[in-house]
């Protein structure tokens, strides 16, 4: 007569029912919507895809809290920032230019001199991009919410599972600081480093501050290898878990190594870190990760914007692989519980 | 020496800074967004208006709060129709045929059961206003947080200020029922009316839980008239508020009470409220409120969808009227305070 155990055993199953990551949500949501309509891609790429006329018009949202999304020390001008580049990177990840933006907001205690703050970096990055804010909502709120929708047009969508066998596998820029940021934030706020440290390592990494704090997204460098590539996703998980998004694929991590900056490695041998996993799990870089046949006309194409293309690996027909070991895809999943 | 009288002066002066309204906050938005690109219509109006080539795309977006934006009453279904419903609405209000809607949705204890509905609720009425669900996001939250951006395609969008002196104004269907909606929660809220009571009501005026749970976008009502009208809003925040985007104008009570149904009328002789007090300040109706010359054509055509089309007033040169008094421009404005 286990009862009292198989009650428990019940209990547990059901608390285990309750409790859903991001990904059973995705699932929920992904089986409950039949209707889909006239789109050309719809929900499972960076943006949804409609044709109109000759052009496409491509779609993607992003909303953002204050207690999940916005590093601490973000001002309110460089959380404006974040907010239109979260999205935009996501347009730019279809190769499209933006078209615009709508960004609703909601607000706990709004005050007058972080409004005006927050606006000015929206606006400000929104110019760099043109992509005008062209509208919005407000609204009560618990915490500071922000939600972007942005919308871009281009004659050729790519999507990010169009690579096919031989291509190579392409980041543009470089890729690790966003993890060493997050690192230096990590340590001061488990007491590992005081706060003289912290001040210090600010001081000392400015480009991992930087680009913690102002990331970019690769607009212009989408439109211009648009006509020379075959797939392409933005980094915005880390590459451990975007690069699912290639199909098969073998890497290198010494190819990989070229796109680690010499900051990067210095902070790795600094805190005992592997820059191969920094780099890998190095999400919110809002790098452009690629597939092409045409390698040389990339490099052409972004060198002419200062932006490097560094070859990571290539497609293959079958497994993913690092160094010729399988390949481990990691990164960061939301988990909700009671 | 009035010391400490003086600091509580300044005190709360810097408190009164610190409190902004809705209106406030939209304020300093405006004033500092400088960048518009090359919208044809950026902020201030239903939707946002691009051209694409003879089309034009129309984007809207709009936020909800569980705490702030659902009546209690709501399932979860309901919850998910309604999210979709507040977005295309302004899409019609903009007289386009919706093309899709992305959904940002933010969880605190997501349960699966929920979920469910909630996608379900939304996929429902997408289908019936065939704007397909396209695109989202999924974070965690405070509380139950969604944002739909729904964008539409028109060849003609009619904006809200473009009536011109002499044009008929007229709301399609009814007015006044979620206001009592509201109302019946209110009351059991308060205390002022007891549980049996409360479900007593629900039953006793079915049409008027109807519209405060299941409100309906006039998508097909907008995209019959577009071209015999001049201007047009959503009834969103109320008449008495929604009003203003007209101009100048006369209306009359007595037409206006046309548009109040028989169960509302009589709802205000039982509780002793003023039935055009009531259609002035019933927000969320969703109807359509418009300019038109040629009332003939647009009763015709609203006739065919089954919709009735009630004449209220007319655009005058100055000033704004209700049976020949100055009009008190009334309605909802979300406050902030410490």
């Amino acid at each position: 007569m286990n009862t009292n155990r198989d009650n428990r055993n019940k209990s547990n199953k059901n608390n285990i029912k309750n409790i859903m990551d991001e990904l059973d949500i995705i699932k929920t949501i992904f089986s409950n919507i039949k209707y889909t309509g006239n789109a050309v891609k719809s929900i499972g790429d960076d943006c949804a895809v409609f044709k109109l006329g000759n052009q496409y018009l491509t779609i993607t949202t992003d909303m953002m809290f204050k207690s999940t999304h916005f590093p601490e020390i973000l001002t309110p001008f460089q959380i404006g920032m974040r907010v239109i580049t979260a999205n935009v990177s996501d347009i730019a990840a279809m190769c499209a230019k933006p078209l615009g933006i709508v960004v609703s907001m909601g607000f706990d205690y709004p005050k007058k001199a972080f409004i005006e703050e927050l606006i000015r970096g929206m606006d400000f990055i929104a110019k760099e991009y043109e992509c005008p804010i062209v509208g919005g909502d407000t609204n009560k709120s618990k915490e500071l919410t922000l939600c972007g929708t942005a919308f871009g047009i281009t004659d050729n969508p790519v999507y990010r599972e169009n690579g096919e066998i031989g291509d190579d596998i392409v980041i543009t820029n470089n890729i690790g600081r966003v993890y060493c940021g997050f690192k230096i934030l990590e340590m001061k706020n488990k007491g590992i480093i005081n706060k003289n440290t912290f001040k210090n390592l600010l001081n000392e990494y400015p480009s991992i501050v930087k680009k913690l704090t102002e990331p970019k997204a690769r607009v212009k460098e989408g439109v211009a290898i648009n006509k020379y590539i075959t797939s392409c996703c933005d980094i915005s998980d880390g590459l451990g878990k975007d690069l699912k998004y290639m199909g098969n694929f073998e890497i290198s991590s010494k190819k990989l190594l070229n796109a680690v900056p010499k900051d990067v490695v210095e902070f790795c041998t600094k805190f005992d870190l592997n820059p191969v996993d920094v780099a890998l799990n190095s999400g919110e870089e809002w790098e452009l990760l690629f597939t092409t046949k045409r390698y040389n006309n990339v490099e052409e194409e972004l060198s002419k914007l200062g932006t490097k293309s560094i070859k990571i690996g290539k497609i293959i027909d079958n497994g993913c692989y690092i160094d010729g070991n399988t390949f481990k895809f990691g990164g960061y999943v939301h988990r909700w519980s009671k």
